[in-house]
């Protein structure tokens, strides 16, 4: 007789019932690979982007054209559905406020956008509760940063609506400051790195969390965006812990249902200081689909679901190469050089189904499987090199 | 520098082109788990079923109802479509033949499908190619049949239009023979095996063929269907190498594009039969999503589109079970334990979106990864224990 009970470590009082419908606010890659997630827990779902052309709209039971920052749009249609989350942190607060008070599950939780969405707020955030992060000045104006020249170097953030490399500037010196935000920002500290790291932690309402494995990603020097990343990360045992904790504090802090994906660096005195948040799956995460036993976005389903979270163990190691559209080239998609990665063992393409390329914007990613992390190193060069988003003529 | 060449071992001519068309005969679970991998081709899925609310039906670009042996029906709905493969062997061979002479691409081909539908030719196939199989006689009608009462016990299968074991009928004595199908068939003798195995192989318009791992599966007694499944089979290396060789050689001698499932019988004395085979993705491949390099919906794709084919290697030891729908319900189906299976590491569920359950039905399946062949025997007991699918009220 086999004993159960070693298996079924937490019996949840929620039972699973898949004619549940996700309401989704945001139809981008990040939706479309929770949608692909959610069609094995045959969920019914529902999107709303603001792009008619969005990555979701085929892949979606119903996908609704509208705008995620008009309360009325979000209010309509959240409605019908019974799980509200969204895959972009710039959409109306008040609208998931309002629907939370009308009694639908929403995560993660308006009260934790709050915090996240300004980066104002959520610096602050860090400095109550003691989690480690760079020195920051709030600044209200162009102005205003300018008065801050001992500060520097720094970055400049813009307090709300950044996103993907936007919202940031580098100022190494007063001549900078041109580039500064002329509207509330908060100026941090430039932090001499070693490594910028990423933990993803998950939470489910009865408080249960889970981390995926510390990854360490290399941002491309122009586009401020995620150019490539390997997971785990080639840190010592002691800094995988410290990450790892500080990822789980924060969670818990924030009280979030959901991911959260903290971005961290990692100093050459070998500190950790948090860099940023998302409250939802995360480019840094990706790889986990090819790599780990839940991906993240499963593990996404499985918290705002109330379901028991899945094992994050990394059975490969791998590496995630984003797949950026080409300096110089605008028009329709083609995708060149995939004949030639896809001949290379343990590479898989993920493409968001845009149909129009511009410079940097994010196109799909490759995911490279290989035991041996020099391998996997010679793998992303080898597809940085030959796959290339251009334009049709 | 790096040298490429050790990673692209081959260029293929056929430039990968994501802007394709692809139609898919069928619309059942092979064709929905075919879509979620084609999402991150890219790739544009036209679907047709005769069934209005298949689980096809929200993730295909285009949806279409209509009869799969409708030579009229089938003929039109591929007319816009770039490349046409199946999910299932009843269809209109005369229709795929017409489509393949107007040029397009019909993987598998129809002269494949010509000789697999028919059970009839299947067996003499393999008689002409000296493939291993049972002995077996073909027969005209339940008549007919009976004249043969001294090759029994034997099998007795309908030549054509038998799925998921209808079709199927086992003849152990005399009394037995009511039970024989009154149309052209073929009577296998009854092998004593020692197992049931599975390898599905797949093969490009190259000529380039990968294997997947020997699969060992368990049938259920009643329903005649794939209960569960182990992978790796536990096996010795020579009866893998066997296995493995009579898949390739099959998909040679049919000259396949496309993946071929093939079905086969360890007998006690060590040799190997071939049982049967399937010319698309199959149930015994669905472990290979959570357990191999690339999944057989995957590497479908990539032989069908002429990709490089992937890497089938495990990372992980994997069983699969099927979700049958439970003796004693119809109706509005309900996941009864689905909280306490998710709560065992390394269980996943696939359900196939079906709203309906009946006695039998394949509602979903669910992969277990464990690297430990024992512990993965008690969670499969455990999740058949523990998850039922049962009906509304």
């Amino acid at each position: 007789m086999v004993s159960y009970r070693i298996f079924a470590k937490k019996i949840l009082i929620v039972r699973f019932d898949n004619r549940k419908k996700l309401g989704i606010l945001g139809g981008g890659q990040l939706g479309r690979m929770l949608i692909q997630a959610a069609i094995d827990f045959d969920l019914t779902i529902k999107t709303l982007d603001p792009d008619s052309d969005a990555p979701c709209k085929y892949i979606s039971h119903e996908f609704v054209v509208g705008s995620l920052n008009d309360y009325d749009t979000v209010m309509a249609f959240a409605q019908d559905c019974d799980i509200v989350t969204i895959e972009i942190e710039n959409v109306s607060i008040e609208a998931l406020e309002a629907l939370e008070k009308q009694g639908k599950a929403v995560f993660p939780q308006p009260s934790v956008l709050r915090i996240i969405k300004d980066k104002r707020v959520q610096k602050q955030f860090y400095q109550q509760q003691n989690l480690p992060t760079a020195e920051f000045i709030l600044t209200d104006n162009q102005e205003h940063t300018r008065s801050f020249e001992n500060f520097l170097p720094a970055v400049h953030k813009l307090g709300q609506g950044g996103y993907d490399g936007k919202g940031v500037q580098i100022l190494r010196s007063a001549d900078d400051f041109r580039k500064a935000f002329d509207q509330p920002g908060v100026l941090e500290k430039m932090i001499d790195f070693e490594k910028e790291l990423a933990v993803i932690v998950a939470r489910n309402q009865e408080g249960e969390t889970k981390t995926f494995p510390v990854v360490e990603m290399v941002f491309h020097p122009e586009a401020n965006l995620v150019e490539y990343l390997f997971s785990p990360a080639n840190i010592s045992k002691e800094t995988e812990q410290k990450a790892d904790a500080i990822a789980i504090q924060i969670a818990n802090a924030l009280g979030i249902t959901g991911l959260l994906a903290v971005e961290m660096f990692l100093t050459k005195d070998g500190q950790i200081l948090i860099n940023e948040v998302a409250p939802r799956p995360h480019n840094s995460g990706h790889q986990s689909i090819r790599a780990n036993d839940v991906s993240q976005f499963e593990q996404h389903l499985r918290a705002i679901l109330n379901l028991p979270l899945g094992s994050t163990k990394a059975h490969s190691k791998a590496a995630m190469v984003n797949l950026l559209g080409e300096e110089g080239y605008a028009g329709e998609a083609v995708y060149q050089g995939m004949d030639e990665v896809l001949a290379v063992e343990g590479v898989h393409p993920f493409l968001y189904g845009k149909r129009f390329t511009k410079p940097f914007r994010k196109m799909g990613h490759i995911t490279i499987i290989d035991q041996n992390f020099e391998k996997l190193k010679e793998k992303v060069i080898f597809v940085k090199e030959k796959l290339k988003v251009i334009a049709k003529n």
